[in-house]
């Protein structure tokens, strides 16, 4: 049970998706900002801005956030979820590129706190060819996880029962995006 | 300077202003979040939202962010920056309402770790007649401020030389709201 009446079928609204049915206001900018930094015009592919998402979700621990993020990374990321599971176990050594592995350092940082964002982090990931928007919006995906992942466990929502349900929701979000998942 | 070039003087665009300008498709959705948490219709006034906001930007230490909201606070609240600093110095006896102050202890928790908030913090702010919006707000106001607070310091922005520039932001900010600041 949440901490608070969602006014749904828990079961069936799991993790955030229950807050954003009790609260449209909010989801609707909560959708747009993910729809933007995991789905717009990039020169990152969705595939490895989810990755970012998975990997700060994953530091956090946030159940939810890291099974729904990994499933949306390896939807649409050769590799698939052995790429996923390999960045979470040991980053320095998983089958990504140089600049995407330097971007994964920074959110690393970002997760913990902003100020570890060292000049030091940032200029290897320029080494590697990573632009300034790459680098802005690797900084915003990770902090926007540390938002995400404090609102599902903030508010006590339970994830899914049935693990199926989050290969289910990428194929959702890859199809729709998330702005079709505001509530109506 | 900033880890990456914004595209602005950034004297003139301090902290999250700066960001905002380079990049104003995700500056939207997180202006039309603060507007909707911090100023939408509530039970709970703007000056007590600003002051959930101000005080998990003091736990994480965001500079640009504590002393913004903080200002902010202070020009909606009856006491003034009074209460702000005393809510901030010592939250156990700052002269706040009973729920205010259950409601800043959720806040605090959710800043730390979102599964910090427990059924015991939850129902004492029930007890002191907290709204389920109501704490569903607080978690995702202490939340937001885990993303905006990391936005700012994980880019290295630099808060305002002249502190008197807070206070001009907070009477534009009263007037006008957070979507009037979206760069165009």
């Amino acid at each position: 049970m949440a901490h608070i009446d969602l006014g749904v079928d828990e079961a069936a609204f799991p993790g955030i998706t229950g807050p954003m049915r009790f609260r449209p206001e909010t989801a609707k900018p909560l959708n747009e900002l993910a729809e933007v930094l995991l789905r717009g015009p990039h020169s990152l592919t969705p595939g490895e801005r989810e990755l970012i998402a998975a990997h700060v979700s994953g530091l956090n621990e946030c159940e939810f956030c890291c099974a729904s993020h990994s499933a949306f990374a390896a939807a649409q990321l050769d590799g698939g979820m052995n790429v996923v599971d390999q960045v979470r176990s040991d980053l320095d050594t998983a089958p990504v590129s140089a600049k995407l592995r330097a971007l994964l350092r920074i959110a690393s940082a970002v997760r913990d706190d902003g100020r570890k964002v060292t000049t030091e982090l940032v200029e290897a990931a320029r080494a590697q060819g990573a632009t300034d928007v790459e680098i802005h919006d690797t900084v915003l995906i990770a902090a926007a996880f540390c938002m995400y992942n404090r609102y599902v466990d903030g508010l006590g929502t339970l994830p899914p029962r049935d693990p199926a349900r989050y290969a289910d929701s990428a194929r959702m979000i890859v199809e729709f995006g998330y702005t079709a998942a505001i509530p109506t």
